[in-house]
């Protein structure tokens, strides 16, 4: 969580709402992303879109079930949706997300026996600092 | 349509999940992508993802509120999110998908008033081609 919390202060850093994601397996860090939706002009250029994708890559295919993803926020539907499309191994996240969170809030498709898999999930890790970062992000922008 | 299922029918020739997926504004055709995530190795590559990224890199920005995308299957959690987030002016889609929809059938987070988005839905727009195309396919696969 310290190099995903890293990862959203660059986000932070650059304009973009902080969020940051990291994957491993078997400890070892394998990708780590940023929430680049501005920068990108890419509506899917969420942190955990981006770093599925590297990790995609680096392994050689799309099925991710030995990996262990780690984000400051809890997932929105497209990228919980990603988690289960990716047959990921586990996901770890910090902050719940009241307003848009797919993994236990508003919804949780992490857990739905319809789906064709279901990703293991921990939450509440170094939840406060996750969360500061996203409401300082917030309230400087709106104190412009 | 006809279009979406000349992408879905390109997917089908490359041994991929026939899917198929377009863009338009104001009758413009922007974007067409087909599935391809065993080629590309990557869990994101839905026909409607890839349509999406291709559209913002057109319109040179995230939000596709002018946008109407028409796809041949129910788009599933991740694209339907991904709907959500790009702020899709309208989606277009054939086949009902009952093992994986998010707009209407499983879940429908094109119509959720807590998500900061709403996309109007047509379905069931040459259905039966679509969804014949997708039967084909897996009997095919299932034959070998």
């Amino acid at each position: 969580m310290a190099l995903a919390l890293g990862q959203a202060r660059l986000a932070f850093d650059l304009g973009e709402v902080p969020v940051g994601a990291v994957t491993l397996v078997d400890g070892r860090v394998l990708a780590a992303r940023h929430n680049q939706r501005e920068g990108a002009g890419d509506p899917t250029a969420h942190a955990e879109m981006l770093v599925l994708r590297d990790t995609a890559n680096v392994l050689g295919g799309w099925r991710l079930s030995v990996v262990t993803l780690v984000v400051t926020l809890e997932p929105c539907p497209m990228c919980a949706g990603a988690l289960v499309a990716s047959r990921l191994g586990r996901l770890v996240y910090g902050a719940n997300d009241p307003r848009a969170g797919a993994c236990g809030t508003l919804y949780n498709l992490c857990a739905d026996p319809r789906l064709n898999h279901e990703v293991p999930v921990t939450s509440g890790i170094r939840s406060e600092e996750c969360s500061n970062l996203l409401t300082s992000f917030f309230a400087d922008r709106r104190a412009r």
